[in-house]
């Protein structure tokens, strides 16, 4: 897809990362568009916020979007590289593509997807990193919880 | 696990089905068990309730448990072979062990949680069967919807 499009697309996943910021979360943000360009759902990460693991940014986008028929030509946009949780929703549901802000702070299970023939466009946003970076050295505990991390 | 174990643990995620059908929901149901046998959280599928195609019954299980530190030795009871998303949710948060009601209707991504090092106790129960099997059948619809089966 055009890299121009991305990351205006990307800026709206941006912004919800920095409402849970604000709002003491976890800095992670989504959003769901349609396979026209129109933004179906957003939404950011809600574990602290709701006391609700389930809510990742990923899932969040996806709930925000209600219930759909079809994923078929949607495009998942998301700050951080997606956890297996999140790679699992894109397959079954058959979201045709995610957008990845970065995956230098934590890399996912985007690889697994794109072998299923999920499109891939990682990008290397600066603004992207420096939320997870900040995060990820002030709040270790809460980013090891909220990634399962047992031995953390 | 002992196997009378397992079909009594079954028996909270039938009860959560039974209860999403009698809701006029899709009837699978879920439960998360401690590592000691404690109940931590259980819930059913939500998608017509709450309009949320989020509410697997093994998220709104996850979710009902609420914030957890560490998932090692629990166990995810559900009636059906979980799907990807659910599959996902077990691989990233490290629950170390699956019983499932049945995978007869509808088979998901449970070798794939054996391959990486999840217990998986598949059952072969007649009421989850029979559960499924009448809803599939009187709902093709909604079931396609709910597994995001786009060629439905």
């Amino acid at each position: 897809m055009d890299q121009a499009q991305a990351r205006s697309w990307l800026a709206t996943a941006v912004e919800e990362a920095r409402t849970g910021l604000a709002e003491g979360g976890i800095p992670i943000g989504a959003a769901l568009y349609g396979p026209d360009g129109t933004l179906l759902g957003r939404g950011h990460n809600r574990r602290v916020q709701d006391g609700d693991p389930t809510m990742h940014a990923e899932t969040a986008a996806f709930r925000s979007a209600g219930r759909q028929r079809s994923y078929r030509g949607t495009t998942m946009v998301t700050t951080l590289s997606p956890c297996w949780y999140c790679c699992g929703l894109v397959r079954q549901f058959g979201i045709s593509r995610v957008v990845i802000g970065e995956a230098t702070t934590f890399r996912g299970g985007h690889d697994w997807l794109a072998r299923h023939g999920v499109e891939i466009v990682l990008l290397d946003d600066p603004e992207s990193i420096e939320l997870m970076r900040g995060f990820v050295i002030e709040r270790p505990e809460l980013w090891r919880e909220d990634i399962g991390d047992r031995d953390g």
